[in-house]
């Protein structure tokens, strides 16, 4: 009889948002009246329509895989040029970062990304995640067989959960423990914290020290507005021999559901086979795509070049402000409210404490019940996420407003 | 130092498709004037323009992103209702065949599907293909471990390779050992054979005696043109016990460039677990699909939707036509010509054995630079391949005719 891979069987209940969803189901099922009411601050997806100069570029590709002289089959598995390049010069080399056309690979979402890294790399590497922590880098190694089974908190023996508090700001402490693989996301999502330079260096230091890789995901980087905060690992000088970055258009572009994101993987990037000897993991990654991907829609990668455009520039921007405007209602709602908030100021996500004696799921249900208002549990992403909570500032602005006002009626 | 897979070290040169581009480049480069020439019937790509009735529906897909009230940001990692509704409806249910919406996975390509779908499958698996066969069933075992080294004809070890040849018609023969995987693809990549319902049901009885799982792959079905071929391995009672079956829009829609494929996976499909409890497959793929994806693009969606349409239907029929009736002008070209041809009757690829002591690969270079055509060498595909090439009939009615023109002129 054929074999399952019984990795699976380790995973625990569902991913934390298809719970999220059962849970929402069942109490809007239950209460038809409060359910037309209730406004999703859960899942970060985005509400605001997709931008002109993406729709147009739609458009128009549209129109030429109508005509055979234009028409386009099979792309290139990594992307095509005109978006690999685009990418390269407006995020990389125009900020006098270090990145060729060729170490970027076009794909339909960093997170089918997080999760096909772990293809290229070895079932030996010890592997180290933030806590709280998207789940996706997670299950993703419980599925691989690189744990242990799970804990009565969530935690899965074998990984090294790196714990982001208050103490440290959310930003995870370099540990003293070798780790090989590191996933490192900045702006955090749950936390919304960012890392500073220094931080960053410390990280990229540790890296070099082990030759370890960091998986860095810079999902969110286009939400960051203090100065002098690292947008791209690459910043730091010697990132191009220990660091993957992700990046999506998901969250700048609005492409939740359009799906195109981006990994860079440095020529530079080395790592070791059992018997150890060094390669590089570029040819490993472009065989992998090639052979196990067929590259993104046509369409889509003409609407991700047009992000690019000085219109799609500018679209942007306007589609981050809006956030980040819901964000700092939310943010001084929840203030307001007396509860300790983190995050909201470089990343669309806030991360509120629950009040005292209230763990994460009891807060759920609280917010869901009482004030029809969908957060995600901060357990959920991780042990070391109990006590919290996680606010989307992905709405739109009179949905916002309408859960700061809310927020002033719950007894917290 | 962070490990690599060391088993992505065993794969063979490159993936055929871009070996054959290379050599292609190379020609060109070296020969300006026949470069110019040049007609490629290697991969098989499409080459007419998307259905009027896809464009349509995606253009007012693109239409609703852009307001707030129409916009969609997240769907289901399974794909949208509308579209798995669609496709158990037309492809199943309209045949008889008992397939629920949500045995229906939709994802942006067939080649991803067979290479994922090793993710839920266990590492002790028998794994059995067809040879000659499409190089990504092998290449993702080769990458997940399933194989030892290749010999120099470019078999792996601990493959069971199921020889299809001249004698059984190109049809693998049921083997008498033991396999718990079996990849099979109908109408067949690369010899353009069919099998029968008598030869589908001795592989189902083969499935169903050794619990073993038969991954079919049935993504060029639409060009099957002789009464009582099946269509769907569902046909054959006791499939849904035994039996994945993957499905692609991109040779019937022309969706090569605009990326949609399926996946069936039946809900009373069991596999085991390394201590032999029987555990269904359905859920584990469910899970690897929300984890590791995040849905096909919605307009994307739209446009296969649209496939289902009258206006669709229609549209694909004529694009079916076309091509099939340049599979048939090849197939005559070839045959006077002398050759002996296979195919092109249930599929858009010709199968031609190379004339007497010219091997697959200098039979590739001789059309290259005499004819200036490119095919695809048949030992690409595997070592029973050799002395054999692939005609894709994939290509514009002039190209195809010119081709046929210069089949004449070469000597044979």
């Amino acid at each position: 009889m054929a074999y399952l891979n019984d990795n699976y069987l380790k995973l625990r209940a569902g991913y934390l948002f298809p719970e999220i969803a059962r849970r929402v189901k069942a109490f809007c099922d239950a209460n038809p009246e409060p359910a037309k009411r209730v406004i999703r601050c859960g899942i970060g997806d985005v509400t605001e329509p997709l931008p002109e100069a993406v729709r147009s570029a739609m458009h128009k590709a549209v129109d030429e895989l109508g005509a055979r002289e234009t028409f386009r089959g099979y792309g290139p598995e990594q992307g095509y040029d005109f978006l690999r390049s685009a990418i390269a010069q407006n995020d990389y080399r125009a900020h006098g970062l270090d990145v060729a056309d060729d170490e970027i690979f076009v794909s339909d979402g960093s997170k089918c990304d997080c999760g096909n890294i772990l293809d290229v790399l070895g079932h030996q590497n010890k592997i180290a995640v933030m806590d709280p922590v998207y789940p996706v880098y997670v299950d993703t190694n419980v599925m691989a067989g690189h744990t242990g089974d799970a804990n009565d908190a969530g935690s899965y023996e074998g990984l090294m959960y790196l714990p982001c508090t208050e103490a440290n700001g959310f930003v995870a402490d370099v540990p003293k423990e070798r780790a090989d693989i590191v996933y490192l996301c900045f702006p955090n999502n749950p936390t919304g914290s960012v890392a500073t330079r220094a931080q960053l260096e410390a990280w990229v230091a540790y890296a070099r020290e082990h030759q370890s890789i960091l998986l860095y995901d810079a999902a969110y980087e286009a939400y960051i507005s203090e100065p002098g905060i690292p947008h791209s690992i690459y910043e730091i000088p010697g990132a191009r021999e220990c660091a993957i970055e992700f990046r999506s258009f998901s969250k700048n572009g609005g492409f939740t559901g359009t799906r195109c994101a981006f990994t860079v993987v440095p020529k530079s990037l080395m790592a070791r086979t059992a018997k150890g000897e060094s390669h590089a993991l570029h040819p490993l990654w472009n065989r992998r795509m090639s052979t196990k991907f067929n590259g993104v829609s046509y369409v889509v990668q003409r609407a991700a070049e047009a992000l690019y455009t000085a219109e799609g520039k500018t679209q942007v921007d306007a589609l981050i402000r809006h956030y980040m405007g819901n964000a700092e209602i939310l943010r001084r709602a929840a203030t307001d409210a007396g509860l300790a908030v983190w995050g909201g100021v470089n990343a669309p996500y806030l991360w509120v404490r629950t009040p005292a004696g209230t763990t994460s799921w009891q807060m759920f249900d609280r917010m869901l019940s009482e004030a029809n208002v969908v957060i995600t549990p901060g357990s959920g992403f991780g042990s070391a996420g109990e006590g919290y909570f996680r606010i989307s500032a992905f709405n739109s602005r009179a949905n916002v407003e309408e859960v700061a006002r809310r927020m002033k009626t719950i007894k917290w």
